[in-house]
């Protein structure tokens, strides 16, 4: 197997409608990542350092990887904002290990960040409506949950099924969020209550939907030939791949399959060399209950409208054979755009070290984690594996 | 030296206020790019592409590297937007550079592109104002021309010298921009002219700052063991450097340097392995004139106030001993932020191959290229060599 570089710590913020600032959130995430390396790691020898945020909060934009370096301490070092909208902690992560395999540094630090709560609407509205194709889809005034609802909609009838799959994708990730601390929804919610909610864009109900979050989280990566030096456990990216596609989804052929996120699966298992049946469990981009069935098939693990039937039959439980989004996911852990990559592998590294509590899935040796862009206009997949 | 990847081709667009829009301006220049390849290079070939831009016209911001895979006809590929304000240009090459060098990709493609003059006053005022600090300096009312006011005020009182040498530099990159088609601004100034001009934020006066441009630069990078598969005449990046600094200046403890701007030139000149002696001519960030001289001396081509001196006698013209931005820089050729750090690397490999025509420096064999985020926050700096 590859082993492209290794992370050695990890941070992550609590994530809800929070009081703290971006500033705040970002220096809490990243002191969390240093202070969690078992043998230490000296802040001088990070090298470069990534930023994966959308809109910072609104009152900082153009520029912002600068403050990464400020709130961390570690004035002059190159710092650089990524941004793929919604897959920008996966493609910052995805940029820290180029840096790493290229032998130009030895120590990245990779912070994903949003702070959307005390944003107003009407610029969240933008920051969100600009990151799906804005001169047809936002023109009419297509949201992000009208997108899906749509892409839901095709999938249910494509496949001649009800709605339970979606609610039970709802049900499974909300029993996870309710064992993680940090999540922002920490109860479980039962079928019934997933499909009598308030409908949003049909057949996506309230249930369906992520919400709104605030939030930080932060990975340090090292070479992986120096890993050890740093702690007993280190997690291994093993590979990356990413994918585009067209923006508007009305110029794809196809709604219910994201090629973006086929494209990355299959580059990230090239580039890792391990194959499907090595994959101990799944972190996907379940932004609505739809895009994790779709997610689930369009990485390899099910046929198309087979993931419904792994969904209703357990198989993506904690428990399950398949386990998907232990965390709770998007969908009850929350969605602080810019941080959720970088929350996504920050579980990962949990997993694969076994501390994850209560949420440990068992026999955790390799996971496979999935950051869609919008509604599939860029997507990055990355495969970690325990030491 | 250091070999660490290779330009075979690139494209600009004409940099000015133009009709075209985003997409139309990346498409153009990096059609253009592909076309320069002289035994040509098929664009399925692509492995990753960059876009740089900080705001792409307004209507699109997030998630908008997916429209370079499209514009392109390369839809799949992974696609990054890398935003580091005014240095998104310089950034973006680099992370292709570490795309490259890390053997993940064979071919990079890199864009630069911002669309301003159709935009509101108010917008781009906003875009503008985020990538200084926004805390403190936005604020208290404090714009770019104002930082800039503050520095070239401080750099004429340390130094005890007039404004001529700011004027100096104006008289400089017009003369240069006279000779280049894609400027902005392609007429000459006299010094007086400059002198007399309407004030902007003393001392510097209107001709002493970059107009608000449209347009785009597109660069084709390769392996450089690769290179001579697609042209006799490959420019080799021979380095790359970055640094970062506190972003509000009040922070900084002094005013006329950038220390984000001397990392990245110490950390270029070690990844190169070459010194400053044997660089032929420097591509500098004059977003202000004052921002070129205090570049030379950050980047180690003179001392503390020893730049006006340089530039009075005539040593940075394009004939001169050291010339600096033949292609009349950010100040004559314009300022499309996240296209102006691809366009500076764009005039290397025209100068580098000997093929920029009138405005062709003598013996040019070795440039630095040097690419400053607002007033200093980030840097970057590229060393690039004829093949």
């Amino acid at each position: 197997m590859g082993r492209r570089a290794a992370i050695v710590g990890a941070g992550h913020t609590r994530f809800g409608v929070l009081d703290a600032g971006p500033r705040e959130l970002l220096r809490s995430a990243a002191d969390q990542a240093f202070a969690s390396v078992d043998r230490g790691l000296d802040r001088g020898a990070v090298g470069e350092a990534f930023l994966a945020t959308l809109g910072f909060g609104g009152w900082q934009i153009g520029n912002v990887s600068a403050l990464l370096a400020e709130e961390t301490g570690i004035v002059g070092i190159p710092t650089t904002r990524v941004e793929n909208a919604c897959a920008s902690g996966g493609f910052a992560l995805r940029a820290a290990v180029r840096s790493i395999e290229s032998g130009a540094v030895d120590v990245a630090l990779v912070v994903g960040l949003e702070k959307m709560t005390d944003v107003g609407n009407a610029r969240r509205r933008y920051w969100l409506g600009v990151s799906g194709d804005t001169e047809w889809e936002r023109a009419a005034g297509l949201t992000f949950a009208g997108v899906y609802g749509l892409i839901a909609s095709r999938y249910l009838a494509e496949h001649r099924i009800g709605p339970e799959a979606l609610a039970e994708v709802a049900v499974k990730n909300h029993a996870n969020g309710a064992l993680n601390p940090n999540a922002h929804f920490q109860k479980e919610v039962t079928r019934e209550a997933v499909l009598r909610a308030p409908r949003v864009a049909d057949p996506l109900g309230l249930y369906d939907c992520c919400p709104v979050s605030d939030g930080a989280a932060a990975l340090l990566l090292v070479r992986a030939e120096s890993a050890r030096r740093f702690t007993d456990t280190p997690v291994y990216v093993e590979g990356v791949g990413a994918g585009s596609d067209r923006l508007a989804v009305q110029e794809r052929p196809e709604l219910t399959s994201f090629a973006a996120s086929r494209r990355a699966a299959d580059e990230a298992f090239r580039s890792a060399g391990c194959e499907r049946t090595e994959v101990s469990f799944l972190e996907v981009h379940d932004c609505f209950t739809i895009a994790e069935l779709v997610a689930i098939e369009d990485l390899g693990f099910a046929g198309p409208g087979e993931a419904a039937s792994l969904t209703l039959e357990g198989t993506t439980r904690r428990t399950g054979r398949l386990p998907v989004n232990p965390d709770g996911g998007l969908k009850a852990k929350g969605h602080p755009i810019g941080a959720t990559g970088v929350s996504q592998i920050y579980e990962v590294f949990l997993q694969l070290r076994r501390a994850a509590g209560a949420r440990q899935v068992p026999s955790a040796e390799r996971a496979l984690v999935h950051n869609v862009g919008g509604a599939g206009a860029t997507a990055a997949v990355t495969i970690c594996a325990a030491g």
